[in-house]
């Protein structure tokens, strides 16, 4: 453990949900509950970075998650704190020395390749995607993943009390605790959730080489870069998937799961990490 | 209309959908429709933009839609062409003489505000916002709502097929063709396809203000505040909302239904504009 250098953080939680009023289609005042959606701006030792929109709910791993995966700064060590301050909407980032040489390269690189909402790193991550190697000794049998499923579905109280937010989810593979729950976390962007898992693995040390992913978001290419950029081989979501999704899957050896629900799945790529334990397998192997 | 100064668009619509194969919990070969996904770069006037990925089905209306959503080109009249290459995956827009004044600084005020998937324009969004006055005498019976929903719900092919699309629909309030679809398209990005739509509008000379717009998506702040640029004054999807979407929508005075499914729907803010007209609306009101 790294303890001696672990950043000085913040703890500033908002609210996930707040309550508004609706009328519905009967004439008839529904208290509602919606998610909670902040700006917060990324201050890189006093340098603006970006303004996401987060549902603030862990803010902290949000912004941490955000530096590594653009690859704005190299290593967890190099961050000596990160204060969280909704009076300001602000995230100040303070690194160690040294530590953000080369910002305003990567930066100048950002700006066009990414967009309001929409844009990507594409050409970057992809560089380095295909030098990702994910550990292919590791395997998910199939009842592991109806149990992280069921979980999941017990889990998502925000989503289920307001909907408009996306959940992720990150589970062992091995161990007494397989496929038990590690870290689960929603925001109303899908990218800024799995941002917070990266963020919350990368403050405390935790390795993604035998680990699944699990996402209610789609499998676009950006999802399936972050999960390699993890180490992350096991990639589940209960939605479906794009093209370039499943190419980069393919290509990066990524077992790719989509359609999970209930007790059921569509295994697109990297079946061989899958062993399956229903008996109808059985029947058919 | 503007038919002299109409940009010239190339036609590069890409297949919407490619099948793969899957495995399913039985070990069952199952073939499955995913959805398209490609890069696509703009360069405006020679210069990089930003590179989208995109189900590539609306492409020349997409680019149109982002450069018009995000400020970078004034008006549809400074727009020469847009020729969309998949060759190279990019899309090269030229414009008449003095359209992309203040480009520079344009994109200098973007660089910090955007994101990977996740940034936002919000600053210089909102107070543009703030000038917006929509158009506030004009109604939508819920019955057209009802029809609307009946209309979108037979129209998404390409989610039915693929699912990890959104959808988003252009509709009048007025007129022998109220409520009837005038515009519809799906996009892996529900941005993509919301700026697909202020492209075609843009192109076709289309005024937002006695329109409805449809989305699939949820309702977030850069939502929203799309919808107010384009001078829509309703806003419907079946999803949720976020707070930040509801304040928005409240103080700029739309009409903001959420959770419309069948014959649903939760009215937010802007409730002066439905007219409710089933039956138990008369017994309540």
């Amino acid at each position: 453990m790294t303890m001696p250098n672990r950043p000085t953080l913040s703890d500033a939680a908002r609210p996930a949900t707040y309550e508004v009023e609706a009328i519905n289609e009967r004439g008839e005042m529904v208290p509602t509950a919606i998610a909670g959606e902040h700006p917060l701006t990324i201050y890189l030792d006093k340098r603006e970075i970006v303004t996401l929109m987060t549902l603030g709910h862990a803010p902290e791993a949000l912004v941490l998650g955000y530096l590594r995966n653009q690859r704005l700064v190299d290593s967890i060590d190099s961050i000596a704190a990160v204060q969280v301050d909704w009076e300001t909407d602000s995230a100040a980032v303070t690194t160690r020395r040294r530590s953000t040489r080369g910002l305003k390269q990567k930066m100048a690189k950002r700006t066009v390749t990414s967009g309001c909402g929409q844009g990507t790193m594409f050409g970057n991550l992809m560089e380095e995607i295909e030098r990702v190697t994910l550990l292919d000794d590791v395997r998910l049998a199939d009842s592991q993943l109806f149990d992280l499923i069921e979980q999941v579905r017990r889990h998502e109280t925000i989503y289920k009390q307001a909907g408009a937010v996306h959940g992720c989810a990150l589970a062992r593979t091995t161990g007494p605790a397989a496929a038990e729950i590690m870290m689960f976390v929603e925001d109303v962007g899908r990218h800024n959730a799995v941002d917070a898992i990266a963020g919350r693995m990368w403050l405390d040390g935790i390795d993604g080489s035998d680990k699944i992913f699990y996402t209610t978001g789609r499998l676009t290419s950006e999802m399936v870069i972050k999960c390699a950029q993890m180490r992350i081989p096991f990639l589940v979501s209960r939605s479906g998937l794009t093209r370039m999704g499943h190419t980069i899957a393919e290509r990066v050896g990524l077992t790719m799961l989509g359609r999970a629900s209930g007790r059921h799945y569509l295994a697109f790529t990297g079946r061989h990490r899958i062993e399956r334990t229903a008996p109808q397998a059985t029947a058919i192997a």
